[in-house]
């Protein structure tokens, strides 16, 4: 596989060349050493000449003593003013580095995945902050979500070429953070071509259809995976009902877990028509329905009218997205519970889940129980779930482990 | 299936006979109400009466205005005084009332679970307080660690041979609770004949040997399944060090998914004996070493004499098994991390667990990553798992799950 010829749009990146950044007294340089990868806006010295560089410059930090602590990106125009690229400052941030990392990330999803589908870099705990790369089989799609990554981003589609041996590469620029870095939303076909129709992915026994172009996020969900087959094991012979299903995660798994029948719920009619698609490339179509609207209507409409389920699924996006709007989004949630719980039938599974920074395990636990018990009912809680494995997370940023399944038995 | 002619060796229960046991004030009722199963002795009325119950008696228990809350046992000896065992006051406790219960788990371990190896009964989240009672075949080990469970032994044995259809059920007495229920630690042959050699026990592709008489807790440990699958997705390949062996958790799983070698380390040689037998039933002995000796000895010993492992296991006792043990505890597993770290090749993986009541996931997390930092490695933490769901919890006591395993790479 040779490297396509693209040349490199970033002045070439040289340590001795590098301007300097020097934390403040009061920033946590031991928690920096110690893996911490980002320096916010108070904890460095902004004098005219850093506020002055441009979003992504590759720069040296340094300590309040002057001693240096490794590479960084700077960018002033953002909360998070540094990120740490490399905690060795003789390091070059180049294409080669960018393999290095792109390689030794590629190394962990060949071990764990039969098949090349799978998010390839999950930003800092990848080595590659602001960075989110989805693998499609021979297609890759790059969120650089963080000012370096966008400057480098002709060195980035060369570097993710040569290690993957992928044809297609496309920029989403629909990152919710792109903004906060100054960045614009525009979306590029980097290398090849855009796929003409939505691409199938195989996972857990399943076909899911994803649309790489106007999807949400990446058209497709990875981080749900180990949730999915959760579910799948607990589906033989189930009626399943799974809310909020974008292009159907759970309630596919289902059907190829032996569910009996499966009815998707979202608001989204292009995504309950990529879940239909996907039914249908599995040859299970007879076994799907779905029912567009809002979920919590649907939710509360159901209740008296069908059958209980036995297994319901409600994977609603991120009530809580900030601590502003935790307990709004604690309340959302503790309502999904209370208009779930009764559609579930007496020994049956409930999944709930939460993509919220904000709220913690423990709080949305407990909103879950909350709402569990107003609905008149008790439950045992057989599994928890986070995003799998593809998803690591920096110990030092673990707390914002966002994606939690709980699995009550009702 | 006939269910063998034990005789009840416990009163009858009749609801309208039993002694009323009465909640101070003070105490939680809501809570209680709410699905917390345990009443506390500062919580209840002890007047002499109350006192002078038999450890185990089945009584009613009432608000403090004297309305009815459920059907619970007492045991005046125990700090936990009343266990919650049905919010139905005219619920009968008898040996249809096990039937009932036992049958709803074993529903869901068959949905779970392709051969009878499991936990049958994981105390009160499934809905027998106090109990636990592990499946092998046609070999069910109960251990009967509340005073009400030992009263109705008879009772339980002829309801888990009917549920079951298990042929031979051994009573456990080690329990470490025990002793706080009053209750003796002498074991017992409820049902026919006790296995006169190590049963085998497939899991996760394994085979296990299992001592039903005199290992540790029942033989075997159920509860780190998942984590054992896991790291055989991690294994292929892998030369790997199991540290805290035991009869070879986490090293035959290593084996099962192709590991190249497996170094096991124990203090005991029986489960190394054990761990030996396993990998004899599965041909792969020639890929299997033993050391018996002192975990933190066999590391600090390992380090510079052999090539760094891609996988590195520790799962060590409780070190933290009461809050008064948390700190020394949580230092222990900062030591295991920061022994274990160097002997993990670049890019390998590093699995440290904990079993401990006492250290939560975010203490037990920040231990592990102290460890690997002293070691002067960097880390990810690409999976966290639990406890089996073989090993429901209730969600009042949901922060008490006191499995942890975290999977960090290196």
């Amino acid at each position: 596989m040779t490297a396509p010829s693209l040349h490199s749009d970033a002045p070439a990146d040289r340590p001795s060349d590098r301007p300097v950044v020097r934390l403040l007294p009061k920033a946590n340089a031991r928690a920096i050493r110690h893996g911490f990868p980002w320096v916010y806006a108070n904890e460095l010295v902004t004098d005219r000449r850093t506020r002055g560089l441009t979003p992504g410059t590759i720069a040296e930090l340094v300590d309040e003593n002057r001693t240096p602590m490794g590479v960084v990106t700077v960018n002033p125009d953002s909360k998070i003013i540094a990120r740490m690229l490399d905690s060795d400052p003789a390091a070059q941030i180049n294409r080669e580095w960018l393999v290095k990392h792109l390689a030794r990330a590629q190394i962990l999803r060949a071990q764990l995945f039969d098949e090349p589908y799978y998010r390839l870099i999950h930003a800092e705990a990848d080595g590659l902050p602001g960075v989110i790369i989805d693998r499609f089989g021979d297609t890759c799609v790059i969120q650089p979500n963080a000012a370096w990554a966008e400057m480098m981003i002709a060195d980035l589609t060369a570097a993710v070429a040569e290690v993957t041996g992928c044809t297609n590469i496309l920029k989403n620029a629909g990152g919710r953070t792109r903004s906060l870095e100054g960045l614009n939303d525009l979306n590029e076909v980097l290398l090849g071509t855009q796929p003409d129709a939505a691409v199938a992915v195989p996972m857990n026994g399943a076909t899911y259809m994803a649309d790489l172009t106007t999807g949400q996020k990446t058209g497709l969900f990875y981080d749900q995976r180990p949730n999915h087959a959760f579910t799948k094991r607990l589906s033989k012979g189930a009626r399943v009902l799974d809310v909020f299903s974008h292009v159907g995660g759970f309630g596919l798994a289902a059907l190829a877990g032996g569910a009996e029948h499966v009815l998707a719920v979202d608001g989204s009619a292009p995504a309950l028509e990529l879940a239909r698609a996907g039914t249908d490339a599995m040859g299970v179509a007879a076994k799907f329905d779905t029912r567009q609207g809002d979920a919590f209507e649907v939710l509360a409409d159901l209740e008296g009218q069908v059958d209980p389920f036995e297994v319901v699924v409600c994977d609603p996006p991120a009530f809580a997205p900030s601590r502003k709007a935790l307990d709004p989004g604690l309340r959302a949630y503790e309502r999904v519970a209370r208009l779930a719980a009764p559609l579930v039938a007496e020994n049956g599974i409930l999944v709930l889940c939460s993509c919220s920074h904000a709220a913690d395990l423990t709080q949305f636990r407990s909103a879950c129980v909350r709402g569990i018990g107003r609905a008149g009912r008790h439950a045992s809680l057989i599994h928890t779930g986070f995003a799998g494995p593809d998803h690591p997370l920096l110990p030092a940023l673990a707390e914002s482990g966002y994606l939690k399944a709980l699995f009550f038995r009702l």
